[in-house]
């Protein structure tokens, strides 16, 4: 069965990143969760990034703060589509510096990055890089945009 | 077969687009290329949006500039990935404007965003989107990092 | 009679929003409100642009944060004055996302920005557009003005 | 005949303002065009600004760059709706000055405002509100949006 | 008497500017306070421009926020050295909008601009430029800036 | 007689400064000029900001690019008003970075700031501060702004 | 024995700065405090700048908010590497000011800037370059390296 | 000998790079020159920050645009200094994107971060670095730091 990576540089990271978990697990979507530091684990993003793609792991999200290194170097490493969430960190430059080091990868390694904070938006967007090639879960896709619909809808009524 | 879609809003950023379009021939996608203008042809863009999937279309690359508003409308129209090429177009400032009113889209509704003008990340983007399901891709995505590493390695060695 | 439209693209730019219905009451002026969202229900966008001015709109006011495409994509289905709201969410950049994004609009398809949260000043310019042609709305805003002087020279006095 | 009042706070924001003067007459709109300089003529400033819509002058569209303060000023003067148009000048930090001294007007005062060195945007909007009351002219910015369709549909054909 | 004199776009903005005051009357220099907005009273702001240096008024000091028009006006109006005091205001974008407004004047007017929220600083800049051909204000200065490097070595002492 | 002392960080800000230089000159304003760079020469830094006010000069204009030290250090050093020039260096971030090194002084020691390289106004500026105690070279302002005002209407004249 | 001087701009900066102190003393680093202010105490800032060295200093890290010109100055003066760090002061313009001021010195006088607030990155640098000569030290931050690690596996073993 | 390895991402770096490796020649310190990429050699990398400070290097310099990850993975990676020099590279949004992703770096793992295309500042902080152990590289440095004054001086007579 597909599975999708979720890392994070920190544990401080995960109450970001939790959305991102809990959106796949709405999809049915088998999620593997862990912390890789690259810059203080440098090993273990290493092995992460370079045999994810053996372990059955289908799309890689990953989300860091401040000079964000960990979405940058896993696409490095990996032949997977990554998807960089930056995180607004303690003592952020106002979230610039983790946007800046995610987006602006260099020509051949690209990351796919989402809004700061944005983790639910990458569990949606995982979704769909499985839904392109699987029609059930293309079909979950079209359900939840429907959701979306209604819930405005509903509170345009209340308005 | 498998297709990507290549969107645009305008002919002027074709130059930029271009490189997009190469990369992905380079791996041997279909692509499918259109103009679509979210402000000047709302209803094309309509029609593209809710019916590219039908098409055989796989993923999306849609590159605008300034205020840009064609990758995010297409992704809220399409249940498929959305890759966005924020522009640097003319009176743009500095790149900000294509770049955040692409990268900061709402929950709910992702874009997958490259650098500025990084056309040539969203073609490999896609290609690893389809890569993901398409092992045949997968390899080719494999042998172009190799293909990076070499170049680098060749200029090292010429210092 | 003279309406103007006020839109907004989530229930929770309202409390933003709502000083621009309240400054167009207290000018005697018929709003018309309700929430559109142009990534959650992009068929209500395209309703809402392409028939207000069938519906006797005379100005719309669109109000959104993040990447907030839904001024943009009013104008450019409607052919009527739009204004927009530039609304700083939760999440945003600092409001830089929001205003760019309904600022830098390409050639062709303008849209009228004002300031960050600035609904009331939008009320008012929707006022002034009425009263360009109607005597009577305009002497309101000529009084109007004179009651701001009339606040700073109070305050002023009780330094 | 409904006039615009075209103004610019120097003889060198004309290659920038020559785009609103021309749509305008292109939708067969008077127009009246002078150089009004907030910091050099301020007399000048405040007759126009207090008596334009004595003159027959409907929109007031008003031009300036780094800390541009005529846009802003003569909304503080004139109960008329003002469009701003940040210029880049010579100087300019990347236009931020322009941007934000026109954008950011304090409650009370509105200035309509348009993208950088977006004078063609604000000649669109100053027909736009003619339009609101004169159906006529709200026919020629219908017949405008349909050119600016037909020229994308054109550019696609020739891709 | 050489008199300062101290105006401010809102009352809002008295916290901020007090420091200005305060900082002089220690000078025992005489201050002339009062609201002038650019914006809500234009004709205040006029007469006050232009008369301040046949009232006694040697160097005047302007306070606003958002786009901040009063500093730039009054120096347009008046023949003195304006101090501009850019104020954070509510809605500003981080202060950037008052910086820039203020700081980036045109040539042939200028604004002697000093940091964010820093009146203080246009206080003692004040003093200083009476101070410049006032020898009993030089040596207070000069006691001054005595008192602050005592309390930076006060403060070493008591690590 | 009044002299205004003019020091730049370095020979490359001459073109610059110089229009500081020539406006002086032209209200016939004994200038001194020479090079003081904060980082380089920080020995004669020290004796220029020390006893610049007893040789007779009355004013201080300092202009520097990049991280500007010296208009700051002088202001530390010299009882005297300090006119700061953000000089755009080259690789500088777009100015940015002499701007907010000179703007943002702490509390105590303002440096009377000026636009990006705006030395034509901190000349005269300069001439306002010595013009505050000195009727005729108030007089010369006041020319000289109604020479401002006689360009823009001949130019208007133009159009 | 080697020596780390840390010095700070204002008492105020302490509590970002002892996280500098106390790394230092964790890794068995002398460490000599004091405050001094390039703008209040300049001739306390020329001594510790030109004898530093000769008091058996050999890494001075200096901290400062807004226009943060110690650390600069300190390098201006000493021929030991300075490291920078910039503290997110009162009325900083969210940090950009005091990043700026420090990192983008001229060509000939480095400064080694960390992160905003960043005073432990600073401790730390100071001990990697003692240890790069000193074998003990470099051991030190080995095992320091190692605990980081342990840290981040300890964390993700808990998730 | 001591040893200083600069790295940097790309070929293209060199024109910057090289102004550390001259003023390092400039000292005779030897330098050792490879470029190193973080994305696409990320096993070079790997290998170059685990060993480099077991092949006699004591200082390195790592230079890398866009987001520019080599410097804070080097310094990951090993126990050594590392200075990071951002480059503006094409298609960089004006170097905050290289200067935020080095200098940013999360506590634990600091990069000497050096102005933006600061090479020639690399070079001598990392001089310094040896020179803090090495009274024959500090004298190096303080007649170094003459001859910037003695060009100053030069410069100043030919005003």
């Amino acid at each position: 069965m597909s599975k999708v990576g979720v890392i994070m540089g920190s544990k401080s990271d995960l109450p970001v990143m939790q959305e991102a978990i809990d959106i796949l697990k709405g999809f049915d979507i088998e999620v593997e969760v862990d912390i890789v530091s690259a810059h203080r684990t440098p090993d273990k993003l290493f092995d992460y990034g370079k045999y994810a793609h053996e372990r059955g792991i289908k799309v890689i999200i990953a989300g860091a703060g401040g000079a964000a290194h960990l979405p940058g170097m896993v696409a490095s490493l990996s032949p997977l589509p990554v998807i960089g969430v930056p995180v607004k960190s303690r003592n952020s430059i106002d979230g610039w510096d983790s946007v800046l080091s995610i987006l602006q990868m260099p020509g051949g390694v690209p990351v796919a990055t989402v809004a700061l904070d944005g983790a639910k938006n990458a569990g949606i967007l995982a979704a769909q890089i499985l839904g392109s090639s699987d029609q059930c879960i293309l079909d979950k896709i079209i359900v939840y945009k429907e959701g979306l619909k209604a819930k405005v809808e509903e509170s345009a009524k209340n308005l």
